[in-house]
Order: C-alpha cells, then structure tokens, then sequence
C-alpha cells in the first residue's frame, strides 16, 4: 500500500537544498512511498535536476507560488500568503491527496496555518507539539507540549496526555505507554495547582484502565527515560527542551576545544574518533527529527528549521510511520473514548477555576 | 575582619564525613573565616579528630541534639526537632553570631526552617532560591527561582528580579547587571500572563535606571551567557535544571561508556585526560555549589545534598563571600527603595488579576 506524504519545500534554513536530497533519499529507501514536493516548481526543478533525479513514478511536484519565511509573523502566514507552499500542503492532507504533512517552517506559522486548515479534533481544545528526546535506557522520551499552549488548565494536561499515549502506542509499539507529569517533585502533594489537579484526572484514567499514569516525574526523568511520556505545558515545555539543546550546543562546543588544544589531545581524538562519533550519535539531534502536531484534524510533522537533509530524512520518516500505523484513527478513536470527561464550559469547575 | 559562618554539619547525603573536611579545608584557605560546627557533638569531635584537628583558633563546636534527615517531611522539621543542627545553625544567624549559614539539608526543610527562624525581608513576599550555571562565556549565569515559589504572581518574579540583581552586583563586581526573564520567545507578545505582566514592571524600572532589564530570553539563553540573570518561577526553574542537570549526567555516563569500550578508545583516553578532564571541570557542578536563599532576615546558603568535601568547600566560599560583600545590607536597601512598587494588598491591580 502507498502512503503519501505531502513536503514543504521551501520551509526551513535552506529549503530545497535540503528538502529535495532528503526526499529523494527517502523515496529510495521506502518503497512504499509516495511523496508530492510542494514549493516554487522552477526551484524544485532546478534542485532535482542537480540529483539527476527529473522524473521519478512516486514524485510529483505541486506549485505554489509563496513561501512563508522563518521570520514571518503568523498573520502574515495565514492571511496573506494563501498560496505559500506551507499552506497547500497542508491542504492536500486535508482534501485527502496525502496522509500526513512535513514542514520545517516556523513553527508558530505552522501551527496557526494548521489549525486553519485541518481544524482541531473533536474532543481536543487545543493541539500540542510532541516531539522526542534520547534517554539513557537508548530509547526515546516523547515530551509534549513543547510550546504550542502556553497558558493550560487541567484538562489541556489531560488531553495531551492521551494524545501523548496513542502516538506512542502506535509509533513505538508499546501497548500501555508510561505517563509521567512533569513536576518539581514525585510526592502527591508538590506543584502547582493546575498540576495537582491534572494528576488527579491522569488517576482517575489510570484506574479506569485507560491511561498508564506513572505519577509526577522530575526534569531528570526526561533523560532517565522514567516514563514514555513526559508531559507539561508549552511553557515549561519550551523553556526545558531549549535549556537542554543550548546545554547539548555547549558541551559539544567545549568538547571540540578542548581535544584540539594541542598536538597531543588532537592525537587523542584521533585515536578516540568512534568513541566520540558514538557519544555524539547518542545525543544526535538529527535521529530525533521530526515533531508532532497533535490534535488536528490531520497529520503534521515539523522538522527544525535549521535541519540537514539526513536530519530533514527522519521527519520524513516519523510522518511516513505515523500515517502507516494509523495514528490519526487510533487518535479519534481514544479522544472519542475518553470524551465526556471533558469538562462542560457551562459548569465552571475545578479546571475553569 | 573576621567573618563567621555557621555550619549545619549534618545536613546531606553524608553529613561530619563531608562538611567537616570542607569546612576545615576552607578555614585553611581563608586567614578571615570563623566557623561554627553544628551538630551532634560527638560526632563532630570524633570527625575533626581524624583530621587531626581537635582544636583550631578559628573553629568552635555548638552541639545540637537532633538532625533533619533528607527525608524528614517539612513540618518535621518545623515542629518536632526544634533543636537540630539546621536550626541552631540559622539561629546562630538570627542572633548575630554568625553572618550566614551552609546546610547541605533538604531544601525544602532549609527553607521552611529558615523562613520561619529569620522571617522574611520587609518589602519581599516570598523568598527564592538562586542559584548558578555555567555558560559559554565562561562565566556565571545566575538564575531564580529554583524551586521555593512553584504558583507566582509577576510582582514575585519582580522580586526575583531585584534580588538577584543585587546578588550578583555584590558577588561577581558587576555594577550593573543584566536581567533576562525566561520566556518561549524574545519578542514582547511572547509567553503567558504572568511573564507579560512581570515584564511590564520589569520595563518600568529599568527606564527609571534601577534595573538593567535585559528582556525576554529563551532557554538557550542560560548557557549562551546573554544575561547575568535569568528570572522564571519556581515550578520553570526547577523543571529545568534539574532537566540540564540530568542531561549533564547522561552525557558523563555515555562519554565514560564510549572511551571505555576498547584498548584503543582507553589509549586515547589516556591521551586526552588533560582535555577530558578540562571539559569536564567547565560543567563541574562543584564549582557552583551553594544556592542563595534569598529575601530573607539573614544570609543561608544551600549545598547539594550529595556534595563531596571538595563542592561543598564551594557553597561555604559562597556563604563567606556573600556576608563579606554586605549582600544582606544591599539587598535591604535595594529592596526598600523599589518597595513603594510592590502592590498595596488592599487594592487589587493588575499583578493579582
């Protein structure tokens, strides 16, 4: 069965020049791909010639005459550039042309453009980032949200939480994924109110059966590997993977300096290369490429902006699995499930308070 | 002139075993440093015994009969061991026979014992605890709170602001140093109500030139070194270092794996133990031992509960430099001069909203 994904080319640092080898890459080594390049089709061209790659049966190219730029306001992307190659391949996914979406254009254009398009899911009030971290038991963490909500109430929590669980469920094969709350301690009673009230709901799920709650993790937990989910707000969320990555960039800098201080260290290097190249593969921001927006009305993947086209390859790839193992069903399916214990927006409660 | 510090010898992980060394390590170091061990006396003597330090013209021993365990539960602390070392320790501060305080105990114990023994600055609502990260540009970023306020309104965060700008004025020379409050983006629309609001008033003092409001910074930020201090809430603030520092663990531990897995790997190791280890003193977190309680009647100062002697010998510099530098003085007065500021609790304004 073919499954197409639809790509912006033009998103991104670089745009074609890495979108298009990415693509091509991937359409090798995945034969059950079909991809439709998005983007202004002389540069497309002109990038497909350069791989000697003009024609290809599971490539297509669709025009479209706008990009949105990395600096480009949210407004700007979703009202006056209607024909950008962001927004027309999110409407192939939503008129059914593809299964799922990969930009790696700004993520707040792409949210917004997203929400326009595919519109929210039933049962979901506000989508999420999903994106995955290396942990220490070599598998990933997936962490949400990572700043699409910045202000949340409980039942925001909640839902991320369940939409957290199915994608892993369905992305890594674990029947009962583990939940953990990001918290600022394990015990019950630490947090903030919105948290205290959020682990009371992931309770009630977990003793239903439906969800797998842990219980409240810690910013260490994340590399840990605790838990396969670590929930939280955009806020808390965006703030800690940025510290990490700013962290992840220091130590690598540091590294680098200090082995080629002098001939000897440089020796050591050299001499240490695989077990460095090793090092750097397991914190290697690349094979984690590829976030989530989950909670639309379709699926959308976003690779970082300043992606290299191996890296860019793994957003591909992610968005590929994610439309072969039927996220988006599984997702309504389990929304729909857990559905009236959304709160009623007439009954001011706990969450509105 | 001499300058005494008081010493909580059993807070931690380890207790006599670690702060007694340190303490007369640093007592070694420094001609104008007098020390207070507090503990159970016994086992302070038969500690400083075995450093063959039985008496010192610069150290004295006050017994206190219980201890605060790291599991103690905060009103343990508070109400039951009304004479363990923690406490007397902060005592001695209260009375004026010591100028600060160094407990390795748990923080959260240290804070509510210190809180309730010392009292709280006039002008400030909540105390915060500071602490420090290193950044690329080889040196300190200062960052609070950490974890003592987890639910914060922005005139807190304005607190915070003012406080950790007059610590690191005192600490680090710097006349006038940079505030960055932590957001998910640099631009002014960016982050939730509390992070607007607090940089509204942020905005205010430094057009009238009392603070040096850098704007927002993102989480990168703390490690790029763009500001002397960075401001976010308790719940962000804990959150996120403990996920740097967990990272900083994992990275450790995979590079230790790697150059230990073959003969080859381990000669370059050899080789490059002087790099190794020069990458591995910038990320010590010994170097940066000794988190500030800040805003309170007194100077306290918090260790790593796991600190060895070395790190520890750190947060009891920290201590004595903080009480040398008249940082309780400054903070007074910056306090009091920025405290017409501080909302009237009779008239609800935008900072209760």
């Amino acid at each position: 069965m073919t499954i197409k994904i639809s790509i912006d080319c033009m998103g991104g640092d670089h745009g074609p020049s890495v979108t298009i080898p990415a693509a091509l890459s991937f359409l090798n080594s995945e034969p059950e791909a079909e991809l439709i390049l998005v983007g202004l089709q002389d540069d497309v061209r002109a990038e497909l010639k350069k791989h000697k790659a003009d024609s290809h049966p599971r490539l297509s190219i669709l025009h479209a005459s706008e990009v949105v730029t990395m600096d480009d306001p949210i407004e700007i992307a979703l009202r006056r550039k209607k024909d950008s190659s962001m927004r027309v391949a999110i409407e192939l996914v939503k008129d059914g042309k593809a299964q799922a979406c990969v930009s790696a254009g700004n993520t707040g254009a792409l949210m917004a453009v997203s929400r326009y398009v595919l519109k929210t899911m039933a049962g979901v009030d506000r989508p999420a980032i999903c994106s995955i971290l290396p942990n220490q038991k070599n598998g990933p963490t997936y962490m949400l949200d990572l700043g699409a909500n910045v202000d949340c109430e409980p039942h925001h929590l909640h839902q991320f939480a369940i939409m957290g669980s199915v994608l892993v469920s369905a992305m890594e094969g674990i029947k009962r994924p583990t939940i953990g709350l990001l918290n600022v301690g394990t015990e019950e009673i630490k947090g903030n109110e919105v948290v205290k009230a959020t682990a009371k709901l992931l309770r009630e799920d977990h003793e239903r059966g439906s969800l797998n709650f842990f219980g409240n993790v810690e910013g260490n937990d994340i590399f840990k590997g605790t838990t396969d989910i670590v929930v939280c707000d955009g806020f808390v969320g965006n703030v800690t993977l940025k510290a990490v990555e700013g962290l992840g960039r220091f130590v690598k800098g540091a590294l680098t300096t200090e082995f080629k201080r002098t001939p000897l260290t440089m020796l050591a290097a050299l001499l240490g290369k695989g077990a460095l190249k090793k090092f750097s593969n397991t914190f290697n921001p690349s094979r984690y490429n590829g976030a989530s927006l989950l909670g639309l009305r379709g699926l959308v993947f976003k690779s970082h902006g300043g992606a290299d086209a191996y890296s860019y390859e793994w957003a591909i790839k992610r968005a590929f699995d994610a439309a072969k193992y039927n996220v988006q069903e599984q997702l309504s399916a389990m929304i729909t499930e857990l559905m009236p214990r959304t709160p009623d927006p007439e009954v001011p409660g706990i969450t509105h308070s």
